[in-house]
């Protein structure tokens, strides 16, 4: 029934298996202790760590750290200007950086990163599909210059850095899984999936929500092979970047 | 490494893929035009359905309905008082209650529901893990009873319910996949996953969530056979009640 | 002018100094300190009690304690549906939660209940008229029973209590005083009092109102023996449950 | 056991049964329909009436009219400075406003006022006890003056105004019934009592509160005495200043 | 162009650079530790200065103080009613209060003042036009009654306050340069410009806006003219009436 | 006393009537009507014009449109990162975007533009003083950008914008007059003013304030001297960006 068929041409000209063109320029904040601006496709976001020398009271007096994640987005990142108070009361937003958090806590050893917090800021400067796996891709590469930064200055001797991670969206558009969808390809799926991986190709996270028809397990079979080749092309760029 | 051993032992003495004692009882409430109170184990959940005669203004004219849910849980549901109006605003509450709001809509043809709205509301009189899951399946069965109501009194004339769906959570705990986590279990989770499916087995959503340790393809597949069979006995449970 | 005919036939059957059907179910939450679900009629209201082992900033340091209530109703307590936000900030609720409050702190000795706080919760799962009064009537026992478990683990070693309290409403429908108004009653009245004694018939607060018609001096007695009545019987109630 | 003992000399030289000191200036807003501002002893009230042509969206197309209070104190009517955010959430504040709302909409036919709204604001800006009371006796002015308005510009025929309303609080402080407690008499009473009656001394409404100890019957028939006593002067003074 | 015209006649019958009748009550409020009504006019302000024995968090342990203002009106100061809720958001008042604060804070010598905050509040009663400026002029009697009781009760020897200042608004209104606009003036407007000036001439703060028509440089002086004659006088009238 | 000295060597080496660097990219915005980049020395801020086919309640029917204007920043605009809550409510904020509203709306000739609104956007991505300045040159380039293009698509035939606006900052520093200052200029300034005109040198607003000294009307001159430099430079900018 689905066709796993890389000679699909979808609108933007890619194969169901290819990766928008994806780019990270890291330090771009006059002032985060580590910063990036991902780009990938025409979504475009502004992922920035801060340093707090402290810690959530749930933690105070524990010998380990924490990281957290607020996402927003610009008010026309998107078609519609979105209002700034609806934005930060809303659910989606609240999903999300729940989500972004989630997965970047996954790859950090809180008793190395010691008593304070990495707060990780995801701006949406651009809109279109994927902001919450290109925010995690992002927001890693934030997260590990701010790591650097407190390791050049000996706050930290050893990095609490477990893994890589990196996340992509799939999709099932008219049948055929798709990898990376864009905000068109976004809105006529059937499926909707998230992963969030390691360089190990093991699974941090995820999420997918049939959307419109359910799905079976042997399509989502077909969409975790396809993250798992989008991640891996993910982690390399990550790793390019950072050397 | 991962050993699916039928003979490990639960604290609560039930073996790896067996759920917890579990009742629907209907008609619970003097008001709602469905309702229903679920217990799975020591958890229970009061779920009523509400029909509302308009529509958000986005659907206004469009001959069509919506389904809306709210979770929340009142303030000694759980071990500490929650606060009331923090949990208006707390992400998780809102994560969860989008969870259950897209399940149903993924059961309604919202064409023969016709230009009115069912509101959900899932609230918890007592919290012992798997919380989400048992208003999933519980909110089915006052909707269904919202809907059974509304064909009574001829406001629709055929069902808009496509399927009935159920849900369970799963989780590893020291190696071993387990069905239906109890508050214990979970918060001694590896690895904590929320299946929502529908009689027909196929998938309406994967949340699938590592805690403490990654997770591997072949533990995924463990789950979601965990997962397939806890729901096909609710759903089994849900039809009887229906009855 | 106004006869007391307790021939006067309600529309449930009662007579007019005749309180509803009342049960009171102690230790139903599995984790309050204290807790009751009171039934009075349709009136059906979940009561708990949280020790917190701190107290108001006004109190510290001053070996005394404080006791606090807060009342709300689940949303599909009601006819309509009662949106969860405007209910957190609603006139209404705030004026019951006060009275709920002053009154049973009216029965502490806040000395011998040392620095802690007792905060109570009344939330209605369904109303029918009575709110108020029943959940006075159920607060009650729900903090008796979290005074005997921080006596039976020996944080205090003399109990607080000074005396039983209940509460009731009356009013006057028809020109006929009638006690424990039901919904229907309560929306024909023309005056709607509340009363709140002790074992003693002692008074701890009166509310009454006019809503409608004006009332007199004689009027107000013959409320006021009503509820005499009807709160002697529900104390009864009270101390045979906490036998 | 109490004595009602005129000879009892009080703080500020007033026996057992006397009113403050009152003062009613009417016409004191450059901008408001009605206003008066009222001083009984040290306290101080401005209170204003708005006409507003339209209704709340319950009572649209009903042919009759609404009346509402707001109820507010200047920062530094007070002790101690109050913080103007939490005036607006203030329980107190909002038990105070619907018990001044309910009374002034006890004297008015809705009818005869059309379907129209008058807004009464009691904005304190010297508290010295018995602010509640005062309020409901300056509002009345303030409503009447508004009303006079719209009967001059001939809005309205008829005056929908029932009877005269004023109310006042009594006490008992020391064993001794006292009519109209400052603010230091009120920080000692031992029950503290509001009423609300009109010109033939029949009731509005009744709130009594033990507070500290409890009262009994024949305590509460003192107070009543005292308050038809102080209404009565009080009702004399309203029709001194509307003539 | 412009003609300064000293017998331009204005509607209240002022020439072009003579201020509206206006007087300074002090000690006017019960409780606040410096008070004053200002009467500009119709403009009616209530000011009151609360001493603070407390600093904000950031000059904690500095031996410092600080001075904070807030500006609010009651609901019927102005010709439509209102509501209280937006006032307290309103960006047109935090700007406003923002001007008063930085102006009270520019006149004190914080060292000199000692750890502590003076809080200024200015309740417009009436607005006809100026209210910002008035409470400029007014908050500083308040403020300097607060200082001359914390000396008296030797909380501090020697006066913080450096100079005296004062504020008034100017505008053109048909090409003519007015002093102290009301409402009226104001409303008609090309020009609305604020001064706060020191009793050397000195500027505080200028705020001048184009409504409507732009303005040049010379008509920018023709303002500061007239600005600092208004201020000349009404700093006297201070200065009396501290005396 | 005070000397104009060109020689004078500021921190980053300009002399004090020298403007930062200034670049402005338009068209950077996906999907708003109008937009560009500004970048003043290292303070950057992206501006956003849309155009919004309604517009304010008091406005409808009346044949006219209306320009408004929100600022932000991004959370690590600045040295400390800014809640994001705090950012929405705070009086600095609101008092910024009420400047740039005013300056945006003075240009425009609401008849010509028609019943709609333009909503600009200031959101600052690094903060390094003037960013309320160049918030205003920036924001006029989205607005007109955004007219161009609703020229283009014929919705209005003429272009309503009456002049072009740019705005500058200056400030005394050690008695030195400067032109634009950034942030460590800013903290170290005893006058900080701001200053809108248009390309006739016609005023739109002053905003002067004293921080730590007064300053004189002579003082005053000079910064608008340097104000009027700026700004034609600003302004010449902006017109070869148009082209």
């Amino acid at each position: 029934m689905v066709s796993h068929d890389k000679a699909y041409q979808r609108h933007d000209g890619r194969i169901s298996n290819q990766l928008r063109n994806t780019t990270i320029e890291t330090n771009v904040s006059r002032y985060a202790e580590g910063s990036c601006l991902i780009t990938q496709g025409n979504t475009k976001i502004l992922c920035t760590a801060t340093i707090d020398e402290s810690v959530p009271s749930f933690l105070r007096h524990k010998q380990q750290g924490w990281v957290t994640c607020e996402y927003s987005m610009l008010p026309r990142a998107t078609h519609h200007r979105i209002d700034r108070k609806r934005m930060l009361d809303d659910g989606r937003v609240k999903e999300i950086q729940r989500l972004i958090g989630r997965s970047m806590r996954a790859c950090i050893d809180f008793k190395l990163l010691g008593e304070r917090q990495i707060k990780l800021d995801c701006d949406v400067l651009d809109a279109d599909g994927g902001t919450r796996t290109a925010s995690i891709t992002g927001a890693f590469i934030a997260l590990h210059e701010a790591i650097t930064y407190i390791m050049e200055i000996e706050l930290i001797k050893k990095s609490p850095i477990l893994f890589h991670i990196a996340a992509v969206s799939c999709g099932i558009v008219n049948n055929i899984p798709l990898l990376d969808l864009n905000y068109e390809e976004d809105s006529q799926a059937d499926v909707d999936a998230n992963f969030v991986l390691n360089d190990k190709n093991d699974i941090i996270e995820i999420q997918a929500t049939s959307e419109g028809n359910t799905f079976n397990h042997q399509q989502y079979n077909q969409l975790y092979d396809l993250a798992t080749q989008g991640i891996s092309t993910l982690i390399e760029k990550q790793k390019s970047v950072l050397n």
